[in-house]
């Protein structure tokens, strides 16, 4: 489940995530197997859908449901809600890969590249349905509205992200909303469906900073690389157009990075050079810390009344996240 | 709302549901008009959304759960529900459209054509999204079942269709699973959530039949046209390489048909051709009288303790969709 397993890439980087493995012991172990057959089976009837469940990931909104809600007997509740919020996740990404021609995730064929965006588009919508007929199992109400409220931010995130395309003067709060939708809503999901199964205090907040710090670091990673880290070259989002976190803060930084026009980054070689002076800014270096004080103030702001093991498996969890990014 | 005016075809249609409006009386048109502006405040956030819906079409769906939920007082409740069905059906429009690469529908452009496919692709699944959070208010667990599972079937019934494409040796039982699944399963949720809502017996068998027939005269119009009637050529479907009702009986009764492969009807004369071949054999009648039966069956197996009102307004309904292909 590391980075460096799924994606094939040289050099050993441990699992941030061991940590909160060990911690919640074999009933947490136990819990992430469950949710991956039960993931299995339930896109068992479609050979797509099962493909890019199969094809895995690092599985954190799942984690975050778990670990939201340790302790509590519900378990095959707290499954079918990690296996939803999974769903709308993997939903999201088949549907990412369509619009975006992209051949491979996580080391494996996309289901674009094995089917056609027919078939991706109809596997998308399935598993949006899927996820939401999973959820509806468990029979609270309560859990179908947050999911289905961060479903519809997603694809909000999604429009917004499109719509600023190559405008390279995004304001930064209408970046950190674009941040919210795409990510944050589906992470203070995870954490709100665990309380509720479990029946402990509110965790959708802890949920919503820790999802927006995650969009952040990975905003930054991208222009920080290194590739041998991440895997892929720098500044794949400016080849985008899509303007993130470092840019807003570099361009009142620096008048070459102000006066630039997204368009005439030519190829990826010029996307590395933009790259290397936003981070000569230290607008890298900014928006890295900017991730870590969320962080930070999310493991701070924990409710008082959380049982002491599920307080360090949630700060763990979250360092996990940072690590990642170390 | 009547065909013809959705399409600025020439020539009056009488709009075969004008009758079930009437029978209803004001509380359905208020109902009607009520889910109009629903719809219209729902899709506000965004403009791709709102000109969907905008766009209109007949409403089936939502008349389905007002006149399934005939007589109650849980009128908000239903305008809900009758939204929420409409939004499941055009988030899968607006995804037809992406795949077709169509400028228009029911007169006016395309999510597609107006926005591109990335913009469409995020607008079907925010408009899927939006349909479980507005169903969600309604706070009853057995509608949010109903509504994804028929959301998962049109899904599934759009992967059978493409995995199914210029396959001529398409079986009866497998077509008619595929319509089962594209199109009865929502009209089954409409009336099974008008039921709910409203506390009556039962009505997604009716919704179910009722849908199933729908499709199957959709189909035959298909080959039988007249073109003055659907607004488009004859044939689409087998340009699509999509083998329906028509083809299937016609290919037990015409060798040539039979050893037809889809893939050599090279243009849209050609597909006229073959509609002419496919009609001659009676295949086309054929098919109608197995709907037709479909809808008797529906409204005699209507449940004996219904309102005689509501049992009315159901007939006048199922006939309405039957007058549509008269």
């Amino acid at each position: 489940m590391s980075e460096a397993g799924a994606n094939g890439r040289v050099g050993v980087v441990v699992d941030p995530f061991d940590a909160v493995l060990e911690l919640g012991g074999a009933a947490l172990r136990d819990a992430m197997a469950d949710v991956e057959s039960r993931l299995r089976e339930i896109t068992r009837i479609d050979v797509h859908s099962l493909g890019t469940v199969a094809a895995g990931g690092k599985r954190l909104r799942p984690l975050l449901v778990f670990v939201a809600g340790l302790g509590s007997e519900a378990r095959v509740e707290l499954s079918r809600a990690a296996a939803a919020v999974e769903l709308i996740h993997s939903a999201t990404l088949v549907h990412d890969d369509v619009l975006d021609d992209a051949p491979l995730r996580r080391g494996s064929r996309t289901v674009y590249a094995a089917a056609g965006r027919d078939a991706a588009t109809a596997t998308g919508d399935l598993l949006f349905s899927t996820a939401f007929t999973e959820l509806a199992h468990n029979g609270d109400i309560a859990q179908l509205r947050a999911l289905s409220s961060a479903s519809a931010a997603l694809a909000r995130g999604e429009l917004m992200q499109r719509a600023d395309a190559w405008r390279a003067d995004v304001t930064l709060e209408r970046y950190l909303k674009r941040c919210e939708l795409k990510t944050a809503r589906l992470f203070a999901a995870a954490g709100e469906l665990g309380a509720l199964v479990g029946g402990g205090p509110p965790l959708d907040p802890f949920g919503h900073a820790v999802g927006l710090a995650f969009q952040l670091l990975d905003d930054v990673l991208d222009i920080t690389g290194p590739a041998e880290r991440t895997g892929k070259r720098r500044g794949t989002d400016l080849l985008d157009g899509t303007v993130t976190l470092p840019l807003i803060l570099a361009r009142e930084r620096s008048e070459e990075l102000r006066v630039l026009d997204l368009r005439t980054i030519a190829d990826a070689s010029a996307a590395e050079g933009v790259c290397a002076a936003i981070e000569a800014t230290g607008a890298g270096e900014e928006a890295r810390s900017i991730a870590l004080e969320l962080v930070a103030s999310a493991k701070r702001e924990l409710p008082a009344n959380l049982p002491q093991t599920q307080r360090e498996a949630l700060c763990l969890m979250a360092d996990g996240l940072v690590d990642r990014y170390a």
